[in-house]
């Protein structure tokens, strides 16, 4: 089951000719999630060769433009390109007037549904569920409501063994209670144990999403364990008294939060434009954790 | 005096990989007036060497999202880099609030003073003036409420022979003067005649942008004898009846118009993702006007 992160912009407030603003792609199971969705977004989606119309859930963290600016753009060409199936957009309340005011002006009644979910980013919450996984929000520290998103896979079912499959000639009427962890009756009478026909499920793999936050040691609950974490960082650790005054993190920090968190790999993304090349905030962040990679604009992080 | 458009966006609608929406600059003696600023706007400043600070009037012709949706993002962009003059805004209207409801949205308090001038596209009338120039609205005829603009420089003033200004040792105190046609007297008490000293003022020049809009005849009185010509052409003129309900014009329709305008020269844009070449755009216009060019992201044309 596919699990990836497609990382469409990496830096921080403005946007320079190598790297966009914050947006990326959760590819979960062919379910496309957008976070973020910084300006330009829409052309780093036709650069990444995702099509804009297979995104149907789009997570705002937070209302600083470098974060929600290309977000109108997006509804609007999704809307021109003749969409018809509804899209879903999670972000703070004040968000859904922005999106309207903009279609007013232009007289624009979106030919697609917009379902329009208001997020509270100061209380923790399943905002998402379906089959397979759940989006939680996890709250942060910045200069205005903040959250970060949690994908979390749910426990999978028990996995029946293909070729006791056909060995055994399961029918398809009994496949739902098996993987729920029934035993089998074959044709001759014999039980067949279920532990011994299926193998246990996939281990429920996470990714979490912090930006943007100052060093903040209350998200590492909402993050114990995960095992891909993006954790912001604007800045290098000489630069510790900016970060803490404009709520932001250090690559040092960073690299704290996911050692603490016990975190499996660390990206580290929304560099400030200060830093022409982040080999340094890669480095900074490697004394305290070991596992960790710059988000940079086009690269793919699989779980 | 340098008088140049240089192109930022020459698509209509959607953002593509090779054609951004509509934004231009014109520069007039080192004055860069901004005009329309679809998404990505401020990256195409970048990638045209344009420092966005230069920029201190932005005209916005109407309010579909690409022609302004850039727009929050370079005000943004202008506060975070610092900006300390004034920034002046031209458009209708609505596009105040639009602005506001997303500064609020991110607790930002503009650094420089934004000054906003509500435009009403439906009237035609001068919106800024300087020395040498005038900026006046065009009503156009399109979906919703849409003006284009006119940049005509005004008459200038007559210009005195350097080499005169040497032999007759012509005092700085009596330029002003002579530059509004006095004659002068010399050292010896002759009388110099002005035209004798001076040579005719430059002729003015003038350019009209004109986009977006239906096929429309009432604009070319206020486009007579435009030196250069911008007109939006959309469609091929196999779309005629597509062009006119979309309130958009044809590459033959806006050739039509520059002919009939008597224009100096036309270039078209606004280009329709249906065409991934324009060449076929820039020919049939060429059949009822053969001054034409197609204006292609990059591309800085010279008055």
């Amino acid at each position: 089951m596919t699990f990836s992160i497609t990382i469409l912009g990496s830096n921080s407030a403005i946007p320079t000719l190598k790297r966009n603003p914050s947006s990326q792609v959760v590819n979960h199971n062919e379910h496309f999630f957008l976070v973020d969705c910084a300006e330009g977004t829409q052309l780093q989606l036709r650069r990444n060769h995702i099509k804009l119309q297979r995104i149907n859930h789009i997570f705002i963290s937070h209302l600083h433009g470098d974060h929600f600016f290309g977000l109108i753009g997006l509804i609007s060409s999704m809307h021109l390109l003749g969409r018809a199936k509804e899209l879903h957009v999670y972000a703070p309340q004040q968000l859904e007037e922005i999106i309207y005011i903009q279609l007013r002006a232009s007289e624009t009644e979106l030919v697609y549904p917009l379902l329009f979910h208001p997020v509270n980013p100061e209380t923790p919450e399943i905002i998402y569920e379906n089959n397979s996984l759940n989006i939680s929000t996890i709250p942060l520290n910045h200069r205005i409501p903040t959250c970060g998103f949690l994908f979390a896979e749910k426990t999978g079912k028990r996995r029946i063994r293909k070729q006791v499959m056909i060995d055994k000639r399961i029918p398809v009427t009994r496949i739902a209670e098996i993987k729920e962890g029934a035993d089998f009756i074959d044709e001759g009478g014999m039980t067949l144990k279920n532990t011994d026909i299926t193998d246990d499920p996939y281990t429920p793999r996470s990714y979490a999403y912090c930006s943007d936050t100052a060093y903040y040691e209350a998200m590492i609950p909402f993050i114990k364990n995960v095992d891909l974490l993006y954790h912001e960082a604007t800045f290098l650790n000489d630069k510790a008294s900016v970060a803490a005054e404009k709520f932001h993190s250090t690559a040092l920090e960073a690299a704290l939060i996911a050692k603490q968190a016990n975190a499996g790999k660390l990206i580290i993304g929304h560099f400030s434009n200060r830093y022409e090349s982040v080999s340094e905030l890669v480095a900074e962040a490697k004394t305290e954790f070991p596992n960790v990679e710059a988000a940079l604009d086009g690269k793919v992080f699989m779980l």
